[in-house]
């Protein structure tokens, strides 16, 4: 048995785009895919019929949350994150270490892996590669990630060089920005380093490598040498997939995008690429002009529960007066259930101001429900060679005028 | 155009129950009949395709919630409140008194109805018989209440009559309860008094008698001459149907039973009969037996935000810790979304417990469910003459003591 097969079944003549299809034990994913998140075993407010009604194939779950809430150990003695949570599609677990890095207040990196705070309870928890294969392993989905070092960009490298000597600090107490590029690229190096050990010692980890897909990623921040280095290093292992990490943590859309084009189209040619916690429309777009054929986002769920709807023409704030009577629907020819249901911009706008679910949960599903769209025109695009009628019809793919 | 047809299909043979079927200009629903409370014109997180989901046929809105946000003026503009939340079938909607009255810190009751401040911008709103009507004649609902006067129920009676004099006073600052018997009859003898002069302005007010049917409501408190005449003079009043009101106001459940088992048969044997705001199962089966028709109440609902959902036998509070690896549906046999989508009780737990929005929509969705499973059952008992094995499968039916 093989965790995952990729097939590529259509190649855009003039980018590097291609259209595949991923195939695990829980089935498969048509590719350039888009995956919904649903961090604690649940894309907030949707029962899975609506996670299917939006047409999303395969979804993210993340492994931090989960570990520590309800505990990965409670997760495998019931069966496993599908049957949990009663998705019986593709998952992605990522491997925990970017919310351990980011999201506790207190944490202590070397080269074990890091020492944190739960957001749960405040008890002392680690993580490094052998721990986080075990929690993936429990949680039992059909990709799981690399536990990696992901350092910040340049644009948000805080001092963090201070977190490599074990000193604990608090976020709120950290030092000044002090973004001397020789710190910088010293860090970078060194998250390469331990990116590749730490792949090494998740290889020999993993116990369940005949069912779930084990991806490595590329760190190397936004230097093109450190890239490059990481890139040979990370892919020198044979792994059923690849991903490029350390994107969007801060840097703007076009060191994105120059990252993005620089590294995907070195990434073995036969496996699937995965773009990390990426992005606007026009994000998406122009990496898979680059080649990559996997992305998750939290995108259409977090602008969702805010009241911000995407459109192709852009995004609308579904809070603002302006909408208190508007008949329309949020897009005119979306079949979501919203849009599809007929639901009008005024009745979403009175939900969201009377703070009911019901708003945040339909405009969750048309965002999502647009990133699908999106891929299906996209996966259209490459294999028709339409890219200008394409670009036609999405104008927030163009630019980023549209960003809600 | 008759705005309702009520057609008794049934009689059970050792009680006052009866099978039926109302009819409306959005469609029928059979009785007795269960309907969940969308109050700002929403089941709270669920999708209109969940609510039918949960075998509902009607529901019921809030006249108050919905004059107050978005405006009854708005929601005419688009429409109609089955169009505004795209529920296409029946819909009820109170008058908006009970809440005007028992909502709002400071408020003034008068001859011409209640002065309140508006919980969502403090603004002075007046809601009496006539503005009543237009509010609901704006909505647009299958089935209008005619804006009556509720008295609390002798427990609740803390110097109520104090707001007759034109006193205003803030909830906090009542007087301490001083229960005189004397003083709670003049109460609802005033209560009776104004119900039936303000049904007769409800129904010179009422401008949709062809397409809206308006019910009376019977008050009268908890003594059995004042039930009497209050229902008397209501019924006075050709209308297409009545309901009981000022049950379940704070008396305990034994004075629920008496009333309506003193006032149902006495209501007009060819009208559909409304128990309104009530109740656990086992008040529910108690007023069919004696010939009630209609229910609404929100307590599979607020108790499935909270967590607590309701079996045959009684209620599980979902978030204590026995359930964390209970592998169980919430009840084996029940065809919900959560219990048929073999959801867990650990999954659900997990879900109320990191405060995810959908633990409190799976929740609800099963509780409106498990009410809608007792209608039928209760349905099927009328037709089959089958209560004791009604009883037998429905233990929550017979006592309290599963309440959750």
């Amino acid at each position: 048995m093989t965790a995952l097969r990729f097939n590529i079944l259509h190649r855009c003549s003039e980018s590097a785009a291609r259209v595949g299809r991923v195939e695990t034990l829980h089935g498969g994913f048509d590719t350039p895919a888009f995956m919904p998140v649903g961090t604690k075993a649940t894309i907030k407010g949707l029962t899975p019929d609506h996670i299917r009604g939006t047409g999303s194939q395969a979804i993210l779950n993340n492994a931090y949350h989960l570990m520590l809430r309800p505990g990965d150990d409670v997760i495998a003695r019931l069966g496993g994150v599908h049957r949990f949570m009663r998705w019986d599609g593709p998952i992605v677990t990522d491997s925990g270490g970017y919310q351990a890095f980011s999201m506790s207040d207190i944490n202590r990196i070397d080269e074990d892996g890091v020492t944190f705070a739960s957001v749960v309870d405040g008890a002392t928890v680690h993580l490094g590669p052998e721990r986080s294969m075990e929690v993936q392993n429990n949680l039992g989905a059909d990709i799981i990630m690399a536990f990696d070092d992901c350092p910040p960009s340049p644009e948000a490298w805080e001092g963090e060089t201070s977190k490599c000597q074990n000193v604990k600090m608090s976020k709120g107490g950290r030092a000044k920005p002090q973004a001397a590029v020789g710190d910088y690229l010293a860090r970078v190096r060194l998250a390469n380093e331990r990116t590749v050990k730490w792949l090494a010692r998740c290889v020999k980890a993993h116990r369940r490598p005949d069912e779930q897909a084990l991806f490595g990623i590329v760190q190397g921040g936004t230097d093109e040498q450190l890239r490059r280095e990481s890139l040979e290093a990370v892919c020198n292992v044979e792994l059923p997939g690849y991903a490029i990490g350390g994107v969007a943590v801060g840097e703007g859309t076009e060191m994105i995008r120059k990252v993005v084009e620089l590294t995907a189209p070195l990434l073995p040619e036969s496996k699937p690429r995965y773009l990390m916690g990426v992005g606007y429309e026009h994000d998406i777009v122009a990496a898979v002009r680059a080649g990559v054929d996997m992305f998750d986002c939290v995108l259409p769920t977090r602008n969702g529960r805010n009241g911000n709807v995407f459109t192709r023409g852009g995004g609308l704030r579904l809070r603002n007066a302006e909408f208190r009577e508007d008949d329309r629907v949020i897009e005119a020819d979306c079949d979501c259930l919203a849009c599809g249901g007929l639901m009008s911009r005024a009745y979403l706008r009175h939900l969201l101001m009377s703070d009911e679910m019901l708003g945040p949960i339909l405009a969750s599903i048309h965002n999502i429900r647009h990133f699908q769209r999106l891929l299906l025109d996209i996966r259209a695009a490459i294999r028709e060679n339409g890219w200008p009628r394409f670009f036609e019809r999405w104008a927030a793919a163009r630019t980023r005028e549209g960003a809600c």
